[in-house]
């Protein structure tokens, strides 16, 4: 029985002197549980996996195999930013695949958010098992697991593909250096490891990507939807200075039409939705009160440069009631 | 055929006077075309209908057989209101159908838009008829069409109701007299006939009613969900002062749903839309800048009183490139 409890006595990480103790009590740890062996990581970029990545690359170097993995549901220029950052900037032991299609055939008309979650992470742990088998002897799993993960799976509100989602079969033992971490902590600890802000104050991104902001079944034009808006979502919150100041944002395209006029006729499109939250740690969360001009520009752009839209909506909604994820 | 296309001569009425003169000459028009006999009207209780009532009963007096159909698709309140306004106090010939069931029945399933128009819109007219025929010598029918539903139409953006909806056999000959009239104009006259301020400035509302604002395949608890939402906004926009400021504010529930958490569990439920424009005559709309504090106090009050919501959104786009409705 694996320990997933956050022990009473542990502090909160909330300065540089603190990060740093629990940095090296991990590279402790995770030397000791390692040795010199090789593990595998599932490296999407986000936060939690990046600074998951750090601490096992300062802690065993090249014994590190990352792997990125392409599931096509990435934030626009997201892979290619991967790359730089990491194989050729931190030098780590980095595998780059491909498997976009294999993801979005797969997902072909599964509705259901659930399903969808199960589907994503089952490939994942499909795709890592492969890599292994191309690798001699990978015996550990590293998985950049956050205590809030933990803490929403055993409310049963979500199920999380990073919690508890191996086979036995696999032999594979966990490596889970920041699971006992709330968002902020990560934060900090990612910091004091020297990642550059670009990566400390990036954005949380679900595991699904934005599989679970493509609401519904997931097809390639309305996927192509969320990634356009978002992109012009964070471009334009960057120019306005909001960059590292709001929590996340991000945008959602559900599975519904409605009418518009374009060019004097008829339209029947999808409408993008805003999402931009503030939370210290992801189990609550307040809406951030973008300005209007900000608003009616960001409306404006995506209205006239993404493609199979005629609506923007923001979405009001505190967690709780609402989550922050649409799914 | 019909002409329907307003004369290039006729002037755009912005005061009393020109109402007054729009008027005198309508009753004029009104009692040349009816005479003696007598004329049916499908009193939705909006401003368009309101005035065109209003202007019928001042032509024709109790000659006017004014329908209110209860089809289920009214807003909280509205039909009592109609009937305290119209029968009690203008004593009109006022006659209330309760067509609830027959509606929502002959509406289930059907998730079309044009459909769901078109069954609304043909229920109309078959409950009209039926009401004539238990009339003596009904040969007209009076409806409220304003000339934005005419252009609209002519542009085969949306079929109204209320254009061209007469199958010829029943041989009721149409009384429009606002059908030249932009939405700006019809207040305007309706002020200047002596209607009451609640009713000259209240919302438009479409011909089908909350039908098009239950996205997708009409439900009864989805339909509750619209009005009980609806009328939060419109009791906290008048608290706040802006009724009879901004020029329209509705509520949408579309057919989608999304995760939350409510009493610590999961929940599965839909969003409340809200869309607030203003415009001076329908053909094109801005989007009502809301205070914070205003929108977070509606969002608040509907995630605790509407049963089934778990968000609220805010409709952020301009006509064109969306519409006013939804559907």
């Amino acid at each position: 029985m694996e320990n997933n409890r956050r022990p009473e006595s542990m502090q909160r990480i909330t300065t540089p002197e603190l990060a740093q103790a629990f940095i090296d009590e991990q590279l402790t740890a995770i030397r000791a549980q390692v040795g010199s062996r090789k593990v595998l990581l599932a490296l999407s970029g986000g936060v939690d996996s990046s600074v998951c990545a750090a601490l096992l690359i300062k802690a065993i170097g090249r014994q590190l195999v990352a792997v990125h993995v392409n599931h096509g549901l990435l934030r626009k220029g997201e892979p290619e930013q991967v790359v730089e950052v990491f194989r050729n900037q931190m030098n780590a032991n980095l595998i780059y695949v491909d498997a976009v299609d294999r993801f979005l055939n797969k997902l072909e008309g599964v509705f259901d958010p659930e399903q969808k979650r199960k589907i994503i992470g089952k490939e994942f742990i499909d795709v890592f098992a492969e890599e292994a088998g191309k690798q001699d002897g990978i015996e550990f799993l590293a998985q950049g697991t956050i205590y809030p993960d933990i803490l929403e799976s055993d409310d049963g509100i979500k199920s999380h593909h990073n919690v508890g989602g191996l086979p036995p079969e696999l032999h594979f033992e966990l490596v889970e250096p920041v699971k006992f971490l709330y968002k902020d902590e990560v934060r900090v600890v990612g910091k004091a490891l020297g990642l550059p802000d670009s990566m400390v104050y990036r954005q949380p991104f679900p595991g699904p990507g934005l599989g679970v902001r493509c609401v519904g079944a997931i097809t390639r034009d309305r996927l192509e939807a969320v990634r356009e808006s978002d992109a012009i979502l964070r471009e334009e919150f960057a120019a306005a200075g909001l960059q590292g100041k709001v929590w996340q944002y991000f945008t959602v395209v559900p599975d519904i039409k409605s009418t518009g006029i374009r060019d004097g006729k008829r339209s029947w499109d999808w409408p993008v939705i805003l999402r931009a939250v503030n939370s210290i740690d992801a189990t609550s969360a307040s809406v951030e009160e973008v300005p209007w001009p900000l608003l009616n520009k960001i409306t404006a752009r995506i209205l006239s440069e993404v493609k199979g839209v005629n609506r923007v909506l923001y979405d009001l909604s505190p967690k709780p009631v609402a989550t922050i994820e649409w799914e």
